[in-house]
Parts: structure tokens; C-alpha cells; sequence
């Protein structure tokens, strides 16, 4: 049977998606071996559609959630991230990341907020992991697209994860995804933030808005057109530059290590699958 | 023109292989716009093998070290580490982990001796990445083939780098480089150690030596033996199970983040490569 793509615009059919994403995090949860998982809530919507994803398919006494804020994490990222909690009635955990990441910060002198951003993201990633081994749950990322393509997160930090429910979602469509789970209102109404620092959003960090890049994204990587193409289509010059640049900028935080290749079963080139060893 | 395979076994053609290595240090580096690299200087054999390449690929003014001991480490590994520093010529910095790693610790309660030593691990990734960003320098890895297919290490931790020279040799064969690259004899001959504990080694705790294991590993992965042919070449059963046992249940530390697939654009499935895009 033809069909339209189902994928022709940002527009989601949200149920499918979210069935997809539902069988998902079941089966590959299972075939990891694991019938749990765990999440790092922030407060914001990508770690809360996927708490809320993950209740779906692993069922509430499943899912944990770990809160990992820093001294100057915003109160609001708390409260918001318990309103997940409570509305999925999940257990859940406080780890406050001050102590490990301002033990770090002692030993490197000044630094900016972009690199200490990436010590935070990485703490947290080590508390998740931390707890993974200790309570056999799989760590669930809630990485986009948006920022996978752009670059905006941190490698080995909150890109870190076994599995990603959200990793070919962008931003909008996130939204959308939200609105039909039912996420509170108001954790799809603010503004994203790394909440790094007071005041601090997503947007005026980069400098565009989501549902600009989103648009300039999907037309650029998902429908493959080229610079000219984009600026007939309206899109800025230097938007469509900038948006490159950041792309190329940020490849290698989209692929593994690279191994330099010697024998001829190399990990991760010639050696990636199950079906290889006879599983 | 025919020839045979140069890895037909263990040995190694050490000149060619090492060429191939500087090469590859050196190309990828500045396919990733650096010239500097930093290495993570443990006093083993891997470390100091990747240094010396390092060295030879980018000279020995775009190489750092850092030596990031913890508390319990033994001093000879500090000792070790400084020995190449020193043949080398090379700047280095020491950074004492043990304040980050036992803040962690204190919100963790009771952990045994792996949960500990992933968190050093990652710390330790946080150092050089961390350091990475400040000196523009990228991190050159050195993990080794036998530990990625053992899963004999820390995902995001020690097995987290930019690039990766030694990720297709065996522990067998990088201390034949090591033997061509004139390393100290005295870091070629120690006993294999994450030094996370006094008198740990590699071998005591896998319950193997790494030349047992190179020869299986080879055999099942890179000459893809059947169960049955290697216990004909003598292998013994139980040792040809445990060791698929470990390469089936460390898969997950070789590949990154599985995504879930919606688009017909995903990233590390249809969108991975720099020719996807134009450049």
C-alpha cells in the first residue's frame, strides 16, 4: 500500500510516534537484558516525555528518576521535575552534583560557563551511570535531534545514554509529543534552558529559535536541500551558514571514537552486530 | 598483486603498523582541525604506547600529558608515567582526582570496588576533556581491542576518546610496538593493572592471561572459529564460553546511543558521514 510520508513536514502523528517509541523503550530495554530504567529529570520536556514514554513501557515501578541539580540550578527545575514524579508516581532520588563538580572546579582555575557546563553534564552522566549499576536499569537518554545536529549538548554527558527515545525528534515535534502525553502545561511552556546560569535559554544562547532551526533543519538534512534552494525557500543567508557551520563543527559528538583500522574485523566497523558472532 | 594477509595471526609487521599509526594520529588530527593532542598518562603500557605515537605524529610540542592519580594508586604508576614524560620530553600536568571522586563517593553510600572504579574512570575523562577544551588539543584514546571485546573497561570512562590509535590491537601486540618503539622495558614488562586497588592486575581479575586470551579472541573474532573448531585447536570449553559471555554482554559499550528510528534522516544511521552533506 503507497502512502505519504508520514515524515514530510515537522508535523508528528504523535500516536504512532508514540507507539514506536513505547515499543521502543520495551524492546531494546528487554533485549539489553534489563526490565528497568532510569532517567535524569531536569524539569525540562525532553527528559519528561521520556519518563513519561518510559512509564508507558516498563510500567511506574520501573522507572526512577534522578534530580541532579547544582547550587545555581534555577528552584523551578526542581519543582517541575517533581511534577513528573508526582503525576507518574515514580520513585525518585535528589543528587546534588555541587560537591563533585566544585571539587573539580578547584583544580582547573578560571574557566567559562561553557566549559563548566560540560563538567555538570558530565557529573550527572556519572550519577546516572552510577545508579544503572547499582539498581540494573538502563540509563534512558533524552538527547533531540535539534541538539544532536547542532552540537548543543555535552559528549559523554547528557548525550550519554544506552538508549534514546527522543534522538530523531526535533525540538517542536518534542512539543507536540508532549502535549499528547499529557506533560504539564507548564513544563511545555518555558523556555528551554541548560539552566547553567539565571536567565539562561536555549534560544538566545544560540541565537535562533527552535521553530526557526527546526524548519531550516528539516529542510536541510531530512529533505537535502541545497544552499540555494534554502534561500529561495526564505531562509537567511548567513542563518543557513551559521546552521552549516554548527553542523560540520559538531560531527564528531554524532559518531563513536574513531579506531584507526589494522586487522580486518575492526570494533565498530566490521565487527558491530550480534549476527556477526552467531547470537 | 597478492600477498598474504599481514594478520594472519598475532605478530605484527611493527614498522608498517606503525606508520599507519602516526599517519592515522596525525590525518585525523587535523581532519578534526587540531594539531595538539593530550594524553591520559597512567604508567601502563597503553598509555605510553599512544604517547609515543602521539610524539612521532604531531611532535613534541602539540603532545600533553596528564597524570590524574587517586589516592589509592600506587606510586609507581606515577613513577612510570614520568619516565615517559621524560624520554619524551613532553609538558605535563598532575591532577589529583580524589577530591572529585570521593564527593561522589560520599552521596553513594557503600559501593563495591567496579562502581568505584567507573567513577575514577569518568572522572578522569572529565580531566581531559575538560583539558581538551581549554588547550584546543584532542583526545587521543587508549583503549585497546581486548578490552573492547571483554568490555574490560568504563564506557564514557577510559574507553571515551576523540581518536582512537590502538583500538584494533590486541594487549600482545601493542607490547610488540612497544618493544619497536623502544618504551621503557620496565612499563613493557609490569603486570597489566587499573590500579584501582594494591596488587590488582588485569589477569588476576579477568581469571585469564592476556596471551590466552589474544589467541582466542583472534581466533573467534577475527578468524571466526566455531565453538567447535576452537576447542579442536584446544581451547577449553568453559574458557571459549566465558569469553563469549563477555563479548555478548559488553556489545553495548562498542556501539553509541542506539536511537529510535522515525525519520529517513537519523543520525549515526542514514546521517553519518560528511559527504551526506555536501562538504
Amino acid at each position: 500500500m503507497e502512502t505519504s510520508s508520514p515524515q514530510s513536514d515537522l508535523s508528528l502523528d504523535s500516536p504512532t510516534v508514540c507507539t514506536i517509541l513505547v515499543n521502543f523503550i520495551r524492546d531494546e530495554t528487554h533485549n539489553a537484558g534489563f526490565s528497568r530504567g532510569v532517567v535524569g529529570l531536569s524539569g525540562g520536556v525532553d527528559s519528561a516525555v521520556t519518563a513519561y514514554l518510559a512509564v508507558r513501557a516498563l510500567g511506574k515501578d520501573n522507572v526512577r528518576a534522578v534530580m541532579m541539580p547544582y547550587k545555581a540550578s534555577s528552584p523551578d527545575s526542581l519543582h517541575d521535575a517533581k511534577l513528573v514524579i508526582d503525576a507518574l508516581a515514580i520513585a525518585s532520588e535528589t543528587v546534588d552534583i555541587t560537591p563533585m563538580v566544585d571539587a573539580f572546579l578547584a583544580t582547573a582555575g578560571k574557566m567559562d560557563n561553557v566549559r563548566a557546563g560540560n563538567v555538570m553534564a558530565r557529573e550527572r552522566m556519572i550519577v546516572l551511570y552510577d545508579r544503572s549499576a547499582r539498581d540494573g536499569a538502563l540509563v534512558l537518554g533524552t538527547s533531540n535531534k535539534t541538539e544532536s545536529l547542532l552540537g548543543y549538548g555535552t559528549l559523554f554527558g547528557d548525550m550519554a545514554s544506552a538508549i534514546n527515545p527522543l534522538g530523531d525528534l526535533y525540538k517542536t515535534q518534542i512539543w507536540q509529543l508532549a502535549r499528547a502525553l499529557k506533560v504539564p502545561e507548564r513544563i511545555i511552556e518555558k523556555k528551554p534552558s541548560a539552566d547553567l546560569w539565571t536567565g539562561q535559554t536555549d534560544e538566545g544562547e544560540l541565537g535562533f529559535s527552535y521553530t526557526d532551526v527546526d524548519r531550516l533543519l528539516f529542510a536541510m538534512v531530512d529533505d537535502r536541500r541545497t544552499e540555494s534552494e534554502l534561500t529561495s525557500m526564505g531562509f537567511a543567508p548567513e542563518f543557513v551558514r551559521r546552521v552549516q557551520r554548527l553542523l560540520q563543527r559538531s560531527q564528531f559528538k554524532r559518531r563513536p571514537p574513531l579506531v584507526a583500522k589494522i586487522s580486518h574485523r575492526t570494533v565498530n566497523v566490521d565487527f558491530r552486530y550480534a549476527r556477526d558472532w552467531g547470537i
